[in-house]
Formats: structure tokens, sequence, C-alpha cells
């Protein structure tokens, strides 16, 4: 475990890392769109993610949102999936990013974490769905960072450098954490401390993921609760 | 009044309406550079405010965090009073607009106001600034925004429109709380509602601030207590 105590913020990612994604888009799917199969429409319609954002990572298309971007993605996905709704409904529905659920130990570990160090999201998801799943769920950070304030989608380095930037911090205060290496190696090539947080069934228990190196990162955890230990929190 | 029956977020200017940015500043004067006149400090170091804004408002200058601007200001404030100061004290006293206190009903108010409104920061201070002073004082807002996420610094417009974008919300669903009536102006010209909260002591005892029509404003206060009950919260 590399020398962590200078660490000030942590900054985390938020989608599979803090939030089942998965299982919140079935319930909503399940609850709007009955008639699709939901596992399938959560699966195409988070494969349709990256791809979305490449767009204005290439500068091929300014910045937008994310809402925007899942809403596009959807309207496809149902239409690949032969699912009919209405405009209302594909609106409603494309707020199920709105109300992830945090997986379980999230809420009690960020309130040991909380008196330590500063918690902010750096997500790609953009500011009022983090403001809608923060008041939903009872998480709390205390600044929404990410893309929409970075106006760049990671693994942009511009949305970790803005993150440390805008706390006031040097890039190796700030400890990014995720679930998935790429992100956390964006992070690292910027200086930031990067903390890996294994959560094996982000994509469900047929698709277990495998767990990367741990030497790869500066901190690997099994949870929430077992990174605030490790931090001393 | 006006119908307010759709506001569904309010957002804060923070300096006097919030917090009392003379008291705190006079206090960490006090502590680090007590040979100075802390009230004359206090005073003279937010009569350069404006004109620090200005030049990035105008245009003549690429936006610049108020940390920034603050420091700039208080070296020129501090040659002004004569007052020596080393540069590691110079930027510990930059640190006082990051201490400072609420108003003493605001964080109960909060309490209230926050299960029916989305609570947002729309300040012209900068995120860490606006991090440090929630956590220092138990303030909680669901959003930092204001300045440092929309680039430019109120009144202009940009800021008031930012505000409802990023929120999802239209204009007139927003309410902008402030102490000042050119700041409420801008918002309201925006399409924003507004509410005034009076401050009469925000410039000290000697200097009590005249209460402004209320016909002005979609709302008139004393406190965010009244604003809470006016609000149904």
């Amino acid at each position: 475990m590399s020398d962590l105590s200078g660490i000030r913020a942590l900054v985390f990612d938020v989608f599979g890392t803090v939030v089942d994604w998965r299982e919140g888009v079935v319930r909503e799917a399940r609850r709007l769109v009955p008639d699709a199969d939901p596992y399938r429409l959560a699966d195409q319609w988070r494969a349709g993610y990256q791809p979305a954002m490449e767009a204005v990572r290439s500068g091929g298309r300014g910045f937008v949102r994310l809402d925007v971007l899942h809403r596009e993605i959807l309207v496809k996905v149902l239409g690949e999936l032969g699912v009919k709704a209405s405009g209302a409904t594909v609106d409603e529905l494309n707020l199920a990013w709105h109300r992830l659920d945090p997986w379980p130990e999230v809420i009690s570990a960020f309130d040991h974490l909380r008196p330590k160090f500063i918690l902010a999201s750096l997500s790609n998801g953009n500011i009022s769905l983090m403001v809608d799943m923060c008041r939903r769920s009872g998480l709390r950070f205390d600044a929404i960072l990410g893309a929409e304030v970075a106006r760049a989608y990671k693994p942009d380095p511009v949305v970790y450098r803005n993150a440390a930037e805008v706390l006031g911090l040097k890039p190796e205060q700030v400890l990014m954490v995720a679930a998935h290496p790429s992100d956390l190696d964006a992070a690292k090539a910027c200086g930031l401390k990067t903390a890996y947080v294994h959560r094996p069934f982000e994509y469900g228990r047929e698709r277990e993921v495998r767990r990367p190196d741990a030497a790869r990162f500066d901190l690997s955890v099994d949870s929430f609760t077992a990174l605030a230990e490790r931090l001393g929190a």
C-alpha cells in the first residue's frame, strides 16, 4: 500500500462504484415498460454509454449532459427491442438513472469517511441526476464534480485535473475511488491516487467481474467499509 | 405574494445572505494581523470585490476563481493599511472567506426547507471555498453552483441561467434568495422567482441597510425561518 497520509479528498465514480445501476434500471423498466425484457434493456442501454460519450470526447460533438445522451440511447434500444412507449414514458424511464440505489454499505461508510475527508462525486452523470439520486437515497457528497462541471467526459484528463483544481488541492492529495480500472488508470495519469473497489456483480451474477491485479492501484478493497478502515476513518 | 407553488429549487446568494462575512473576516484578521484595524480591513477588502469581478465580467480578464481575486485585493488592502505580513500569513488570512459563520437561524431553517426543495448555493465564491465553509459550519447544500460552475460572475445572466439548466428546471421553478436587490433583479431578468431576505447589519450596526420596496420581489422576509414558513416548509 502506498503512502496515503497526504490524501485530503476522495472523489468517486458513481455508476457501478457507488450505486447499482443495473438493478435500478431493471426496477424502473419493469414499472414503466413491463413488456420489455428488463435486463436486456438495462444492458443494451448501458452498452450505448461509451460510444455516445466518445462522440463528445473525440470533439465530434459539443458537450451535452448525460441525460440527453441517455435518452438518445434509450430511444434506439426501445426500437431494437420492439417496445412502443410514449414520449412521456421515455422521459420518465430516462430518469431511472436519477433513482439508483447505493450498494448496501455505502451510506454508513460515507458517515465514517466524511469527518476526515472531503467527499465529492466524479461521475459522468450530470448535476441534476446526482442531486436527485442523493436526495432520494440519502447519499451525501460535499460537492458534485465531474462531467458537467468540467464540460468533458471521463476518461478525458480534463475531468480529473478539474477535480483537484476546484478543490484547491494537488492531484496527489486526491484519491479517485472506482470499480473500473480504466477510470483509475486515467486518474493516475493525472497524478491522482487510486483506490479500486471490487463490485463483482455490477453486470449481474452470471457475468462476474474478474479482480484486477491489486498492484496496479494504491489501494484495492472489497467495499467502502474496507476503504474507510484502510484510510483510518 | 406571487404564486410560488411551482418552486422546486432554492438557490442562495451566500456572502451576506447565508453567512456574516464581516464578523468572520474580522475574527480572522484579529487572529492573523493583530496590528490592523480589523473592521477597516474587512470593509476595504469587501470594497475591492465588485471592481475585481468587473474585470472578469467585462471580458477584460479570463475567468479566475474568487480565491485568486480575494488574495490580490488583500495584498493591496494590507499595503494601504501599512500592515506587513508574510506570504504564508496572507495565504492563511485569505482563507477567512472559507471560515465564515452562517447567520443564526440558517442551519435550522435549511433542515425545514431541504425535504421540500432542492437547496443550492449560487455564490460568486469558488467551489473549495464553499466546501470548506459548509464542512466547518454544518451548512448543507444539495449542490454548489454559481461562479465557478458557470465560469462567470453574478450578475452576469449566464450564472442564473446555468443554475436552472443544470438543475433541469425552468427558470420560474427556481427561487433566488438574496439580501441584495441587484442580485435579485438580475435573477428576475432571467425568469427566476425572487426572495429578498433582510440582513440589516451586513455592513455593521452603524450602517444599517435600508429595506427595499417589498413589491419589487416575489417574497420579502426577515429571516430564513420566515422564508421556510412562507413556503410552507
